[in-house]
């Protein structure tokens, strides 16, 4: 137990050490509303060395030992009226060794109000980095990493994407409309194959040098910024890689679930996958042990957030990235899968000091009560209160992908984008629910809709009219597909053409692509950009109507805009009548098509000469 | 308007009269909490007279006329101290002519707590009371009414079942292990065919003669009673038919939705059907009205519940019907079909009266979300309460059908029934919701399941131990079906063997019954009569356990009894690991298979010889 310490001293005039091996967060900030910050500490044998800190309002509140004797956890309290600066922490061993390690406290750059999330006002663009654009091939491969190999030719190699690449494009990705960027994580994943991916991440705080290093990663926050892009990072609090480096010398006997099983080299338990053990009143203790501690597989160690220093390793960690990025929001990865009342601690911590952040959570599931109880003020019958503001909406997904698929039937069809839109009674916030036609791990919505260019326009527009924040993948513009191999990981993940200097086509300046790739490009831009400034879409009021003979019709109305989503699967002409529409009080105006700028006469019938969707609006300019 | 009357007069030597076509209530009774009551009182051009009571604790609070000059509607106050009497109610014409109607007031026969409704204890028989058993032939046919055949080849034609003929057999129901009875609706339906299914009531207070009357039905009620039989009613609020009396003659210009169209033979409106428009916050004004006022069938005119003379007879006719039959409870048809605070606001005025009664509401819904919307205590985000205790559980039904009929893979089979009835975190209730194999609107079971008698007894022992309400339809116990023509309404309403003389096959004494039918029939006689005393199924706490290699576990457990269910899906003999289920707590306990007598100790494995399910208890005699 180490002693108070009161002791003032000014950093000025202080001789700065580095001797520690590890210290983590690296630096911290004044001026959060939790003055508790607690140092994780790695250094062999450490646990035999007692801390002392001089600077003036930072005190040790308590030191923990872990398990192993390399790790020292220091619980600081940083009141108030501490100011920014640099100060030793000197670690006194009892042969009289003495090791010192700078520590910095900065000021922050800006008030936590003005951390300002993604919200239904966004459009996200979500990216695998290492496919989307190479800059750099200096950082292509890096030897000190384990795997060392470019191959872009193998789908489940490296390609050598990285955060250059993306700078490069922001761009083009604001010219598209969207107003923020998702990349899959861009942390170190050390890991000897597939580490393209990002989700075995083996250290939380450093960027993959073969996307770039941390001056890169701040660039691109900075250069987003000036885009009008927000930036949104994925974060993986589940799991790690099984490369990380702490794996050699975890800390507690409890960093990890079932880590007996993997220090000894036993079974490896993997997650039984049962997510509704999460909200099931009837679910065995052995299921929801299952479920949250069972490994996601088998290279993923699965981490115990129920470890109290565990829980605020992660929690810091997610703070320092908000902070030093200046963050537009986190995406969290397996959301159901790490405990819950964690996660609840974990979202609930970061909205305290971030009051108008936005996280959004995967959950993958089809089911509505699921999606539900993740999110904000659902008021749960179990009292569970997530503290996220936006789950994911793969059961919208699904069923909207179905409804174009198939024939036009009293309970198939379009009933079923109607009825499951009919779910959002549900939801506590449904504008904050994330839609998105497909990510990383899905196939590609052109695939999914078997190659129908009119259902993917239908599906997309749809989805960017929804009271939703909307998120697209990279390429969907370009109608990428994984028609090869339906689903494959690797090949959904396909480089965006003209992200490589050698490529013959160029999804960026347009050359090579084919006209079906430019007229959904120049689809999607219009959209998005529509979309971008639409109050109606943004805040709108949501009505809707029955789908009937093969004609689904949604409304998005503020006072002076309207904006009107038509989706007709009727091969040969129709004609509708609009009278049925008379509520919504377009009687007589003029709207406009969105996409082709034609503007005509809100009338008594509309005539829909092909099979596919309109987006009109009132708004003519 | 009439004057207040305050006078008092006794009841003894007062001349009583029937000068009046129709009054309703026929009568009522004191010592309700709500002291109002509204007759409606239909005579030649009676809105031309004043009506005047004198009896003490009475008074005419007001009297309102109605488009018809053949309907008043007179709003009495019957005051708590008023004794059970009769009186005569004056109508006093302008031209000096008085017409004199008796009305009785009633003791009530028990406090209203004692109205106690069906619950989780009680498995419930259902009746097509044409269909199951004719014990007066003598009223087979009925000339005065509009269908005067009868015809038991014609699946759609009336087969001559009555109440007789259930009140023949409720030895027969009491012995299987039945603790109630809900008959379809025994109130005439004068329609001109099709009248034997009875959901076209033409007069809410007549027992169809081709069942019985009055007194049939309350020695019904009586003997079920002693029989530890709940009588329970259906009713139908949403719609009469077509052949109602005051069709010729409607009170009101707004009695029946789209009453315009009907009354001018104009086009007739039938509902849309899309019963999402309840909850739906998207949904427009048209379907919305399109749902709740558009006719269920051209035959059922759509009452309009929100006139509210109409919400008033309504209420008071389902008051009149518990207080008269000492109901055990209400089945409401189609319930997401009338004006749904008219639905609330009804089935509070019941609970209000019987705080312990039961109304069960039909929304054919697959969608858990629904279905709990309706439940009392949902605490919707839109505010609605609907003060209705049980919703039907279409979604697990078919949940059930479903994961027996499937092969077993990640996502198929069994899977399904563990993660619908993990959905139960979302009801307020679960144990007041009813489940169902099969009802007279569905395919037998027997049918849905094709034939499989190991699935079929899987399907209904795993519905008997769930917490929830059982609902079994008559003839499943005989492996009833409807191969011939699935789903098939008037084949699915077969009559039941025995129910008449010239019968062959007799299921009430198992005459001429094969041995599978025989072998059912023992099945559920023995689950339905443990299932009647057993706490752990009528209040114990539930476990289940995701299902593994085809074998899916549930217990229900109260400290003293734990009934375990089992499902195995293999064909192959398998050896299953108990210790997975330590946690129950079951180990080196003796158990017993309910339905064979065996018993064996619960040890560390299991072995399951045949595909199918067992149902095992710790309690031993």
């Amino acid at each position: 137990m180490a002693e108070t310490v009161t002791a003032q001293e000014e950093s000025v005039g202080v001789d700065f050490k580095d001797d520690i091996e590890r210290i983590e967060p690296m630096h911290w900030w004044i001026g959060f509303k939790n003055t508790e910050l607690q140092l994780l500490v790695k250094h062999p044998n450490i646990s035999q060395a007692e801390p002392e800190v001089a600077y003036q309002g930072v005190s040790i509140e308590k030191v923990h030992n872990a398990d192993s004797p390399n790790y020292l956890f220091i619980d600081l309290i940083i009141s108030e009226k501490t100011k920014p600066g640099k100060f030793n922490i000197t670690f006194k061993f009892k042969n009289g060794d003495l090791l010192e390690q700078t520590y910095e406290l900065r000021a922050r750059k800006k008030q936590a109000e003005d951390f300002v999330g993604f919200d239904s006002s966004d459009a996200i663009y979500l990216i695998t980095p290492d496919r989307f654009a190479n800059a750099n091939n200096g950082n292509d491969i890096n030897t000190s990493l384990k795997e060392k190999t470019i191959d872009r030719t193998d789908d489940y190699a490296r390609h050598g994407g990285d955060i250059e690449g993306i700078i490069q494009h922001l761009d083009y990705i604001q010219d598209m409309g969207f107003t923020a960027i998702w990349s899959c994580p861009l942390l170190t994943n050390n890991m000897p194959k597939s580490s393209y991916h990002g989700y075995a991440i083996t250290d939380y705080y450093e960027i993959d040098p073969r996307y770039g290093d941390m001056n890169d990663y701040l660039e691109l926050a900075e250069e987003a910024k000036k885009h009008g892009i927000k930036l949104v990072m994925d974060q993986v609090v589940n799991h790690c890689g099984s490369e990380h480096w702490w794996i050699t010398d975890l800390p507690f006997k409890d960093w990890l679930n079932y880590q007996e099983n993997f220090e000894n080299k036993g079974t490896l338990i993997t997650s039984n996958h049962r997510r509704t053990t999460n909200q099931d009143r009837y679910a065995s203790k052995s299921d929801k042990k299952g479920m949250s501690d069972g490994w996601f597989v088998s290279t993923m160690p699965d981490l115990n957030q129920r470890n109290p220093f565990m829980a605020k390793y992660l929690i810091q960690n997610s703070i320092w990235w908000i902070e030093t990025a200046e963050l537009g929001g986190i995406r969290q990865d397996t959301y159901p899968y790490p405990d819950k009342t964690f996660m609840s601690n974990w979202a609930g911590a970061i909205m305290e000091e971030y009051p108008n952040f936005s996280i959004v959570g995967e959950e993958w599931s089809y089911n509505p009560l699921l999606i539900g109880y993740w999110q904000d003020g659902a008021n749960n019958k179990d009292g569970y209160d997530s503290n996220l503001k936006s789950p994911m909406d793969f059961a919208m997904q699904r069923l909207i992908v179905e409804a174009l698929n198939e024939e036009e039937k009293w309970d198939t069809g379009l009933v079923k984008m109607y009825e499951g839109l009919a779910n959002d009674f549900h939801y506590a916030s449904p504008k904050d629910v994330m839609i998105f036609p497909d990510n990383h791990d899905m196939s590609r919505i052109f695939t999914q809709l078997n190659g129908d260019i009119n259902n993917t326009k239908a599906a997309l527009s749809y989805m960017l009219v929804l009271p939703r924040i909307t998120q697209i993948y990279y390429g969907t513009e370009l109608l990428m597909n994984d028609f090869e191999k339906p689903g494959d990981h690797g090949l959904v993940r396909t480089d965006f053409p003209g992200g490589w200097s050698e490529d013959a086509i160029n999804g960026f300046t347009g050359k090579g692509l084919s006209e079906a790739q430019k007229d959904m490009q120049s689809y999607l831009k219009i959209m998005l950009n529509y979309r971008k400034v639409s109050k109606a879409i943004h805040q709108g009021e949501t009505v809707h109507f029955a789908p009937k003979d093969g004609v689904y019709i949604l409304f998005r109305q503020v006072q002076d805009e309207t904006v009107i989503h038509v989706i007709n699967k009727n091969e040969k002409p129709v004609r509708i009548d609009l009278t049925r529409f008379d509520e919504v009080g377009l009687n007589a105006k003029k709207v406009k098509n969105i996409i082709t700028g034609a503007e005509f006469i809100w009338g008594n019938t509309l005539k829909l000469d092909t099979k596919g969707s309109l987006v009109l609006t009132t708004k003519l300019n």
